[in-house]
């Protein structure tokens, strides 16, 4: 029997050590679907570093890339991975980027862990055990709509969506307090974790941006779902609705759902 | 005569231990006008050492701060200090935030020292001198207007120029790469500076955000103006309009001018 709190610990020390990767130095940059969407080579060497890694702490386990597909047909076990997220904030050498690293067990997410090197944040989570920053228990907010932090994006990689995404932010911004736009999916859920921020929306992401930090954010109290309350999936692109309260996740979604009556992409993962 | 590359090594010594106070722990926020705009008690506490310290460094000079208006009248050197730009993520415990300041002399910035103690950066510039990061000269990136990042806000102390400050979003996102929203003034103007992003726009902000990160992004070879290239004011509320090149400076101004074609606020100080 598998002993998840064993599970975390190593995988938080894989995790470090890739992120050593990270931080050396020189890499080249890819485009993959134009000058927005790109690669760099540290995302590729944190990827094959971890899957070596991540294959000795559970031998029969599959994976789950951002830089390569599922592979293993349905193992019990599959390590969801963003190898870097944020990764235009990692090539232009800002510090909002994190490793991502999640465990499925049967579709369930059971451990997470998003390692941030620059400020040398651990964020990490045992389903039903609550979720820790560098060790310590964390928990979201207690803020109101109206003093809230809400993070956004506008459609980055569909910018035909752009508008509709610009709704919802006059709309929300005009309840809240502020917005950010750090420009990392998994370091903003994370903060909303914490307790630093309070509201989140993007139109579309992809389960490795999010599978860590979604188990994170629930289990510090947080609630995150997709467009109608749904569980966020595990295997499609999703539109991801969070914030620190049931109450402001409603109030979020009732705007979100004005201007976004379902989702209008195809959930394809590309 | 002064040395101003000694004042900066002082400088950076002074806000370096500042910036103690900053990350010693516990501070309590007060409201100024209503719970958008706070200030902490680590802001009074770094200002106040900051006045005892840099009037030791240069006794003639008067203070210009955030957290109280000028004091002197017009003695030759004023410091222009934010104690701490980004209080809302501050008090958040998030880390886009620093302590920022400039020395004017006669109304010319001549030094500059913008360090957020989260990363360890300190970014200063001297007048003629350039401008560095952790003691390694910066330059602003030669990314065109269609690969470039671009970092703003909504007006936020002022949110019925939302609207326009969304216009101008839009416009300019449709034309870029993405945008960012870190919640710092002076942070954004020195990633600008150092080439991790490329352009800036915010519709009213003081001469205390702005006023070290802006030496630092000319030094770095960046343009910074107001509305229709006038050179930034250092005593009244101001627009601010930044790019790594002239041309890219040109392109968003006109954008900006579209939507904004005066200053639609009286320039008070609060």
């Amino acid at each position: 029997m598998i002993n998840l709190t064993d599970i975390r610990s190593k995988t938080v020390e894989a995790v470090k050590q890739a992120a050593s990767i990270m931080v050396s130095g020189s890499f080249d940059i890819y485009e993959k679907q134009g000058a927005t969407d790109i690669v760099t080579s540290s995302d590729l060497a944190v990827q094959h570093f971890l899957e070596k890694k991540l294959k000795q702490i559970i031998p029969e386990s599959g994976f789950f890339c951002e830089e390569e597909g599922l592979r293993e047909s349905e193992p019990e076990y599959i390590w969801i991975i963003d190898p870097i997220d944020g990764t235009t904030n990692y090539a232009r050498g800002m510090s909002e980027c994190c490793i991502s690293v999640a465990l499925a067990r049967r579709g369930e997410l059971c451990v997470g862990v998003v390692y941030n090197p620059s400020l040398d944040y651990t964020f990490s989570a045992v389903l039903g055990e609550g979720a820790e920053l560098n060790g310590k228990k964390i928990h979201v907010s207690d803020k109101p709509f109206g003093s809230s932090l809400f993070c956004t994006a506008l459609s980055l990689y569909k910018k035909e969506y752009a508008a509709i995404c610009l709704d919802i932010l006059t709309d929300v911004y005009d309840r809240c307090n502020d917005f950010r736009r750090f420009g990392s999916c998994a370091m903003e859920l994370c903060y909303l974790a914490a307790g630093m921020c309070d509201l989140y929306f993007e139109m579309r992401v992809f389960p490795w941006d999010y599978a860590a930090a979604c188990l994170i954010l629930k289990e510090a109290g947080g609630v995150i779902t997709e467009l109608g309350g749904e569980t966020l999936s595990l295997t499609q692109a999703s539109p991801v609705i969070a914030a620190n309260s049931s109450e402001n996740h409603r109030v979020l979604t009732d705007i979100v759902n004005k201007y976004l009556k379902e989702i209008p992409y195809e959930r394809r993962l590309i």
